[in-house]
């Protein structure tokens, strides 16, 4: 018995990434998630990247790692009682929803409380006052463009870092719910807003008091590592290295490797500067810069990386994914986090499993993502008790699929 | 009661992002954070922003709001042992370290388990392997720089992205080992590495696949929204906004409101193309996004925004940290994610609680961050059970600080 989130039961309801991720989150510390998905395939059921070989989604086949999956016809109001029957079902460890449809009256939590009073419900949503938004959208109102790359035009991020933000606080959300029921005997909704998870996280890194306290309204600094030491170098064998010294025992080794300690020394008493402060490296980091560039390209990457190493300095190549996967024993089944496993829409991938590690536990074997509709008969039959016959009307009045045949 | 986390009591050693938010996030769900520092401030402490006010680290009121501070002579025996003491003080919801210090030996499981058998800690680390890490020279290894900005050089994330997702891990992890040692008397430790976490995104995002499956190691793609519709495009007004159009009704919504219909049905006979669908949009995006720029820029930001708000579009400003401030009530006390609070080191700034919105519950207070050792002579009393004259001979001794007076 792994023994963490085994009991869970959650059904979720939803597309793209944070409620997907929230659910699968849990999945691979061992809940059982039911997703429930339009018959065909939900809004994401098509996302790019997709699978040349088969046209399916590899991001779909990511996001739903260690799910079950019932294609349900959820337009149809039987397919919407399923939905909602499956959500609240007894026990102290299921009738659990999770969606991103924060909006939709069939999955409210009024009309989840009318099947089972202490139902729990978990919903992502865009903007507090319930109006829609994506990471992309909210990434731009919270001023990281502005930040991001060496000049003034606005750069997006590409990792959608507020769905991720949003999705393990809705993971958090679900197991203190269900927590709270044991306890209290009260279920209720919990929704987590995707710009309240942004803004909250641009004030938790002083970035609110700076523009109130202090009046800045910072702007770009490109690679640069923001109040200290850190920046992206080359080596003379054409890579780049990204090198961070924070603490003063970094900032110290790394002169030394670099064989600018006397420089230094002599540019303080220069200056006036005392390095050993971060804020003073970070303000006069172009001089410190310059220093370490020609230490870094006057050798290789394995080299550099050899000597700071050596001076506890934290530096790390820059890689392609491709590059991470040819080159880096992180990325490969040496670290206990991957196994390659055959997802049946998407084939063969190198598939992670949870990044928490239990060291007690075994690691649960990592789980490939459904076939849309793989597990429809099995769940209609286990968690709702329904006979042959019944299932069989469901799949002839088109209120349920299976997965496609041949797909 | 707020009947959430409010029972749990956890010791926190730990410095900069993932850690510290990993317990404020609890603390912000109702839990009792208790966070030891050395005397005198951790590595973090003097992290920029500064106020330049007070000279203190507005980044640090930022992670530490709602917690406890005990300032501890951590390079004195007497200290370590008194900050091991508080991690395994008896009770089902006491007996909880967090750490980033992973390699510490006397914060090691083992050790804590001499003192309490069923001992819960949780630590953040760089890589699984132990060796040590920030986000910056995790994001290089895993590939976004180079799929960021407009073209091959690599941009760095600004936001610590990495950081957050690994925190929010390790507040998951705390939760869940608390809940399995209810169920089993077993504690233990769990470990969480920045680059599992970043990995497994990569991972999870079908990026991994794209390289196994598809043999396509992505590129930069400037601002354009990978697989769909969508990039940042300029108004009328000198403001630029993000469009983003996933969805068939979106994208619909969309030629409607920027009255391109025609256009766009003349186009897709000319090319033999169907924009319903999302890749189709995404390869000649750039084609449907000189149509889109002839009518934002005929527009302001206001008319802009409306239209589309009116045609489901998703969308959103891009603003800096101060426009924000300025114009967006999702970033004012009109939000109730946001108070204005008196932080003992910083002042007032607008501050964020949770970002999950318990709908059944009263919102928490928000809460500042302490002083640096504000609490303590209180945990010493409460949580330890000294006297005044224990406490008083640690000061005494150096072992342990109170505030500092008058900072």
């Amino acid at each position: 018995m792994y023994d963490l989130l085994d009991r869970l039961s959650i059904v979720e309801a939803s597309a793209f990434v944070a409620a997907p991720l929230a659910a699968m989150t849990l999945a691979q510390l061992g809940a059982e998630v039911i997703r429930v998905d339009m018959i065909g395939g939900g809004l994401d059921y098509n996302r790019w990247p997709l699978s040349k070989e088969t046209g399916r989604s590899l991001y779909w086949a990511g996001l739903n790692k260690g799910k079950k999956s019932v294609a349900v016809n959820l337009r149809d109001p039987r397919g919407r009682e399923l939905v909602q029957t499956l959500a609240t079902r007894p026990g102290d460890d299921a009738g659990i929803l999770l969606t991103n449809f924060a909006g939709l009256p069939w999955l409210s939590q009024e009309v989840l409380e009318e099947k089972r009073a202490d139902a729990i419900s978990v919903a992502v949503k865009g903007s507090p006052d319930g109006s829609p938004a994506v990471d992309y959208t909210i990434n731009c109102a919270v001023g990281y463009p502005h930040l991001t790359g060496p000049d003034t035009t606005p750069v997006n991020n590409v990792l959608p870092a507020w769905d991720v933000g949003c999705g393990l606080h809705a993971a958090l959300a679900i197991v203190a719910s269900v927590d709270r029921r044991k306890r209290t005997g009260r279920g209720g909704r919990a929704e987590v807003a995707l710009s309240d998870v942004a803004m909250a996280m641009v004030g938790n890194m002083g970035q609110i008091g700076e523009v109130q306290r202090n009046g800045v309204d910072r702007g770009p600094i490109g690679n640069d590592l923001y109040g200290a030491f850190g920046r992206d170098f080359g080596t003379s064998d054409g890579r780049r290295v990204m090198i961070s010294a924070i603490t003063v025992k970094q900032w110290k080794g790394l002169c030394r490797v670099a064989g600018i300690e006397q420089t230094v020394a002599g540019l303080e008493s220069a200056l006036g500067a005392d390095f050993t402060d971060e804020g003073q490296r970070f303000e006069w980091r172009k001089v410190l810069f310059a220093l370490i560039e020609k230490w870094s390209g006057a050798h290789t990457l394995d080299a550099v990386g050899a000597a700071l190493t050596e001076a506890g300095v934290t530096w790390g190549p820059y890689q392609t994914v491709g590059q991470m996967l040819a080159d880096d024993w992180r990325a490969s089944e040496k670290n206990p986090l991957f196994q390659t496993v055959t997802h049946p829409e998407v084939g063969d991938v190198l598939t992670p499993g949870s990044p928490i590690d239990f060291r007690s536990l075994e690691r649960l074997p990592v789980t490939p993502a459904p076939a849309l509709g793989q597990h429809t008969d099995q769940v209609l039959a286990e968690a709702l008790g329904l006979d042959s016959g019944a299932i069989g009307k469901l799949h002839d009045d088109g209120i349920v699929a299976g997965p496609v045949q041949g797909a």
